[in-house]
């Protein structure tokens, strides 16, 4: 048997991972490395930090997704240095891998903007790791509260600032707002809720900036209905682990500083040449530019639409890119350069309010979270997942509850 | 209205559980202090450790379980002393809170019988934390495993000791077996089921000393035919981190020793005196010798049946104590002294047997395991873990699928 060429996509978000299932059956050995050995569903991980959904109703283990597929291989691992002459892979663990043609899909990293006491301070919100920091962090701000006595250390555990007005901080800051409402009235007997105040603070003139004025509108407004504080034109100045500070002055005494505020390219490469803004440049069939054999998409690469706009990083773009690039390497150069179909935008409100936009159509309220769950539910990878989480939602909405709500960390020995 | 009697109970085990459960609506103001913010079903952990179950369907907030019962309040927090003339409880965040009456539940910690190297080595099986712990080391011995060339070092990944040949060895050793057996083949491809290795270890001459010779014979043919090495008569001398030597001069090249060869009473206080193997004295009304107005029950208390024999360390007697402490609190000193009555032991061998004594009746295979699903689903605590525990456990009697299996922490900084 002739040797087949050997495909190494690094990073199984929803770009690579579309990629990888794209390739499964077609003569080529696919090798995919992550240092996570599970595929993350993102948009559902801020209900794992609000304690709605536990940990592995969103992730997948990827052998599990590969199992069938005898020419895709898992490899546990992160990609240090990528040398495109030789074309071979470092990976952290000292090992080499040797390819023909890489994909690059590493995704992004959380972009603190270069504000050190800002990073510090921060509770993230874009893996699995910090979804379960933050939800200890938030609980165990509750248990402190009952501790302190009445009075500014108490407020000062109860207070919670999220910051960035996109999809993340508004879902989050819903769900938070929603926490709050359904759980301290009942198990909380020692608190008043209206010690508790959630700000959420957003750079631009309104929430959901991608999103039509319309549904910003509606946001905000169900958002403060919620109780949510929201504060648009403003920008966190900076920060220390008893505060927070804005630009127009205003100071926040809290010790959860949520931070959503953007993500940056997670390129480890310096190479193939990153485009502006950090993501790599790729021509109109989603190859690196001024590298051989190295493809690169969804939030690493600088992906554009037609009009030459660089596309947003989201899931839908990488996904579509991923089928994309999975077609070039199997059918050789394709005639057609990748062209995006922007098939809508949705994000949540609160607990039964969302608002979206597919094509001519805008949506809010129940309808607009009906539409929301259905297409989530519809992406969620894996059977059991979907009815694991369907069931949650059920359950949850009959009893109003929030499951999962236990402080636990995986053990580290100091 | 009078000022009522304030009952401190320390430890949400399944005593202390008990306890405060059987006072609610008693009139008396019950303070439940926990450093966890659950209640955790013991039982049911190994199958966390070997990735069947999350984390949440076999831990429940402690102050949903309360959410009605406005006599009993949660506190979180760790008590590092008990002044018992002054009746105050100091705890670790500096706070101090006053009793009237106390009821010690704080149960047992791992038992390394004064080893340090042993300690040191171990991967412990007794909270939570241990278990996600155990958890993510096993996945992430067989991706090493996966990346390392054939030979001596793969297989030092894959040879895994089980120190214990009670309940939680005999039931975790069978677990992982199961877990290899189901994995391997279909999502490890590049791995050779032989090069793994399962050693349980065990001191005394049979696994489950408590059950009889011949469901200690039944288990240890199951064991074996899922490919455990059973060695009893055996001890761990020594342990470093590449490897276990046992008192025969045996060396184990490994990578990871699994530690369920004991408990030891949690007494956080040295006071009231504590009996032999370091529990706490108490007389046939659970009373703590020797001091007044502190109840002690459980693993951390030696509680004794009619003939004078200390009770095992078990759930069982916990929970009766606790209820019978909760009636001699509410209803003064009760006439009938307290009385243990063994209702018999479970434990299972592997995904479809057990062994259980239940009274006179002796249960082995598919019937024991049929007993044993519904012991455990009965005394889970919480409906919707009942149901979902019982889901899991039908979708993976279909699908023989072991879902769980994903390697996450919570994200600490470092």
């Amino acid at each position: 048997m002739a040797a087949r060429r050997k495909v190494i996509i690094v990073g199984a978000g929803f770009g690579g991972l579309q990629c990888a299932q794209a390739l499964i059956g077609k003569p080529v050995d696919v090798l995919l490395i992550d240092d996570r050995n599970y595929h993350l569903f993102t948009p559902l991980l801020y209900q794992v930090a609000s304690c709605l959904l536990a940990p592995s109703e969103i992730a997948t283990p990827l052998r599990t997704l590969f199992r069938h597929a005898p020419n895709v291989r898992y490899r546990q691992g992160r990609v240090v240095r990528v040398d495109t002459d030789a074309k071979l892979l470092a990976l952290a663990d000292d090992d080499v891998v040797a390819y023909d043609t890489l994909v690059l899909a590493t995704g992004s990293t959380t972009n603190y903007y270069g504000k050190s006491d800002v990073e510090q301070q921060a509770l993230g919100l874009k893996d699995l790791g910090e979804a379960l920091r933050l939800r200890n962090h938030v609980l165990t701000c509750l248990e402190r509260a009952v501790i302190e006595p009445e009075g500014d250390d108490r407020r000062r555990h109860l207070t919670f600032c999220v910051v960035g007005g996109g999809p993340t901080g508004v879902e989050y800051a819903g769900a938070l707002a929603e926490l709050v409402r359904l759980v301290l009235p009942r198990e909380y007997p020692e608190l008043d809720r209206r010690d508790v105040r959630i700000v959420l603070v957003e750079g631009t003139d309104r929430l959901l900036p991608a999103f039509t004025p319309r549904l910003s509108a509606y946001a905000k407004k169900t958002l403060e209905r919620l109780g949510v504080e929201v504060r648009c034109n403003s920008l966190v100045a900076s920060a220390d682990d008893r505060s927070v500070t804005l630009v127009d002055g205003t100071h926040l005494a809290t010790y959860s500083m949520v931070w959503a505020a953007g993500v940056q390219p997670a390129d480890p490469l310096d190479q193939p040449p990153a485009g502006p803004s950090g993501r790599v440049a790729v021509d109109d069939h989603l190859r690196a530019v001024g590298v051989d054999d190295v493809y690169a998409l969804g939030d690493v690469a600088a992906g554009h639409d037609r009009k030459g706009a660089t596309l947003p990083m989201l899931a839908t773009p990488a996904m579509q890119e991923g089928r994309y690039v999975a077609r070039e390497i199997a059918e050789g150069p394709l005639a057609k350069p990748f062209r995006y179909r922007n098939r809508g935008t949705l994000a949540t409100v609160g607990r039964s309010a969302a608002v979206g936009k597919i094509g001519p159509l805008q949506f809010t309220g129940f309808i607009g979270w009906v539409v929301w769950l259905t297409v989530h539910l519809y992406y969620l990878i894996g059977f059991g997942n979907r009815v694991r989480v369907l069931a949650r939602w059920a359950y949850y909405y009959a009893r109003l509850e929030r499951p999962v709500r236990i402080i636990v960390r995986a053990d580290e020995r100091s």
